[in-house]
């Protein structure tokens, strides 16, 4: 007899997203908390997320000639401190060690926060000439930085992240490594986590604490507000003038060399939760699910069902597929749920009917649509089934962004935009820090970044009436 | 004209067996010192080794079922504090956090030194019934314990492990974890890193802080000296007891599960480097190496030489082989003796005369052997080369083990033969405490393991004549 097991409810994603948000983290198992606020666990099924999204991103940063590395996780205060804007930007939220063992250290330790000042100390030791450029690393790790509010994948006190780390002979070639990382990002998220994104340059203000540019990808949520989803950093030789770098050129000149670095985190995830999600739990891309196709046999205690179900798994398997089967005792109501939440792309139901007629039920994950297909042309099906999944979670991803950006030509007009609509708000901006204040202040929100993409909606700014320089999109942001 | 680049000298490993082993580690670029004591930076090339461990490694939990997980790397004091042999094995090597921000902490952090504690306070939330069991957990990450002395892979404040930690319904299921994985970690270092290892059950002195059984796997390196490359425990259900972690059996009875845990870590390279390296610096197992063959043009100023090696490395790459090819205006010589020196298996040298001929000359890096091959053979006959060369440093050092392996029949004996011939020495041994600390004073030795394949010497221990319980070897060890 089916095991009745209540199915965990979930809190209305348009009556309070923030709680149904936490809900999705927990009840699909990908988080849990821990004794220190703001560290988060990642369960299996959350962290076998990060893995597919580290595969992909490992494999297009190794393509494009990256070698991973390993520093180590503390930095000495004084390497912190040898560029002025770093540290004024990380210092305040560091963890900082004071005692190995049972003794105080002479000099305080953080825990790291990015790792640039480790990076730059290496380089300073190992870099002499043009033949050791580029030098093109990555590191996967975890970094900290004291928040005082978090949110599981969104804001947490530990998160893991990549970070990239380059220097170059010229600024020519470190802007092209900059730009061509930023669409390593692009690429990751429109084309695996099918998220579409906005692409530009993010304000002085907004700018990555010692970078020269810092260029973003940003992403729109279900609630329309905007989240962060990659940055690349041109550092020009800023740091290396502080830690020393230099290299003998070609032309047997002392040089400084051009920096960059890079980084995606684990808050892809939270972007990845809000921007599919829907009040029955997580809903996941085909490319990164992992779990891509779950077997589910209907009327299981009937003959010969179990039997053909596991036949089906078993090609499915067979064919490459991330696929899992359950043979369990569950109802099957349970069952359904329970994938559901965990956002698994497509279902595959198999009763005595179905087999009788030799077909099977595919149910999308993303529009609930059910599909008859017959059992001997599943396999073949299961990769255009999936594609047209992924396709329509992205499709339905670009209709939100697209009918939630709105052109203002006033403050007062983004104001009135943003509070009753929501998403991203575009104006024309002269370029000074105080309309960027301005529209913090009277409308709640911040720059999101200068579209690569720009247009011309006005020939002066939306917040001061000066002669404008960008178009600009502005928006709240997690 | 082909640019002088002197070759770096190595230290005789015969004269200096430490600083060749350091020379190694910075001259082969596998690591350099960083600002922080005991905290290494692994380079590219380094990093590439334990990429290649951690594959295989990984694929084989899997394969066994197991999740990866990402846990917190700070744990709270009265967290550690919950296991009294746990936290008095720990606790003195601890580094701590005390300050977040600008803010000292109500209570301090400890940067993990492993994190049995915080896999037991996520399953004391999580684990509620037998249909929860088994939990295979692992973890990807670095630990931190505050050692005094510190050595490039051997020992660090800060290094790289996994740490798998499982729990069970049942005691016999535990005790076959422990036991596969330690097998686990024997296929790897024997088929793989090409180290013979000797299986065994760690003394209770030895024993891991709070495990019930602690088994080990025991390799020599080329000066003879022990090194403990990885360890699996059987913990009993101490912890559950202590973190309350209980579930319903199937006979509705509460009970505590049983738990696992088992490490293997960067250490391990330090072993690699120290089985198989030689005076010409790195020599490493063709199934780990991170470049298996390295294509060196001979005379390559004359026509058509660059481009026919060209035209063999892409072969190489196409089958599949982890390959790179120098055309940089290095010399021969320079060229031949870094590749040496980073240890790559099998060198294709391809001259002008050679090309005419047809053939090509292959180098093997374990023993020197020039063997010269078709060009239009070389692809197939590589996979034979590359085994060779990887049967080679197994036989190599397998016949370095069985030949430094001695029986002694008293603490004396035992003390002259170390002194003699270093080695691992076996005697029977009572399973006194008494008697392991009187091997230490007089004799310099720790125990190494109570082997799985016993033999019985004699009816007494070799150290205090009361009748003997097992045979156990002893060592000096890293």
């Amino acid at each position: 007899m089916a095991k009745e097991k209540r199915v965990e409810q979930i809190t209305d994603m348009e009556v309070d997203f923030a709680q149904w948000f936490t809900d999705v983290c927990t009840k699909a198992e990908l988080v849990d908390y821990s004794g220190v606020k703001g560290c988060f666990i990642l369960r299996p099924y959350g962290y076998a997320i990060w893995e597919n999204i580290q595969k992909e991103l490992d494999g297009m940063f190794k393509r494009d000639g990256h070698c991973n590395v390993s520093m180590p996780m503390l930095i000495p205060e004084s390497l912190l401190q040898k560029e002025k804007d770093h540290v004024e930007g990380f210092a305040p939220e560091c963890a900082w060690v004071t005692m190995g063992g049972s003794e105080e250290l002479p000099e305080r330790l953080c825990v790291r926060p990015t790792s640039e000042t480790l990076f730059c100390d290496h380089w300073s030791r190992v870099v002499h000439s043009w033949r050791d450029l580029p030098m093109l690393y990555n590191q996967w790790c975890s970094v900290m930085r004291w928040e005082k509010t978090t949110r599981p994948f969104l804001r947490g006190r530990e998160f893991l992240w990549q970070e990239g780390h380059t220097l170059h002979a010229t600024e020519e070639e470190a802007r092209e490594e900059t730009l061509r990382q930023l669409e390593v990002y692009a690429d990751l998220c429109e084309n695996y986590l099918a998220m579409p994104v906005i692409r530009g340059n993010k304000t002085d203000k907004e700018k990555f604490a010692g970078a020269v540019n810092t260029y973003t990808i940003e992403c729109m949520m279900h609630d329309k507000k905007a989240l962060q989803s990659g940055t690349s950093h041109f550092f020009g030789d800023g740091f290396a003038r502080q830690f020393g770098i230099t290299f003998t050129d070609k032309d047997n000149q002392q040089k400084f060399p051009m920096q960059t670095s890079w980084g995606m985190s684990t808050r892809i995830i939270g972007g990845l939760i809000m921007t599919h999600g829907d009040n029955s739990g997580l809903v996941l891309p085909p490319r990164i699910a992992p779990i891509q196709i779950v077997v589910v046999p209907v009327a299981q205690h009937k003959e010969g069902v179990k039997e053909k179900a596991t036949e089906m798994y078993d090609a499915i398997k067979a064919a490459g597929f991330r696929a899992t089967i359950d043979l369990s005792d569950n109802s099957l109501g349970w069952k359904c749920a329970q994938y559901e939440m965990k956002g698994v792309p497509l279902r595959v139901e198999l009763g005595p009917k179905d087999i009788e007629k030799g077909v099977c039920v595919c149910v999308r994950r993303d529009n609930g649509e059910k599909i008859s297909v017959a059992l001997d042309e599943l396999v073949e099906k299961l990769p255009q089934l999936l594609d047209d999944v992924q396709q329509g979670l992205f499709d339905k991803a670009k209709r939100n962004l697209d009918e939630h950006c709105y052109a203002a030509y006033s403050l007062e007009e983004a104001n009135e935009l943003q509070k009753a609509n929501g998403g991203f708000i575009k104006t024309m901006w002269c370029g000074d820090l105080q309309c960027e204040l301005d529209m913090k202040e009277k409308a709640g929100m911040s720059s999101r970044c200068i579209p690569f993409e720009q247009e011309h909606l006005a020939d002066t700014c939306a917040c001061c009436g000066k002669p404008a320089k960008h178009m600009i999109y502005w928006g709240v942001a997690y």
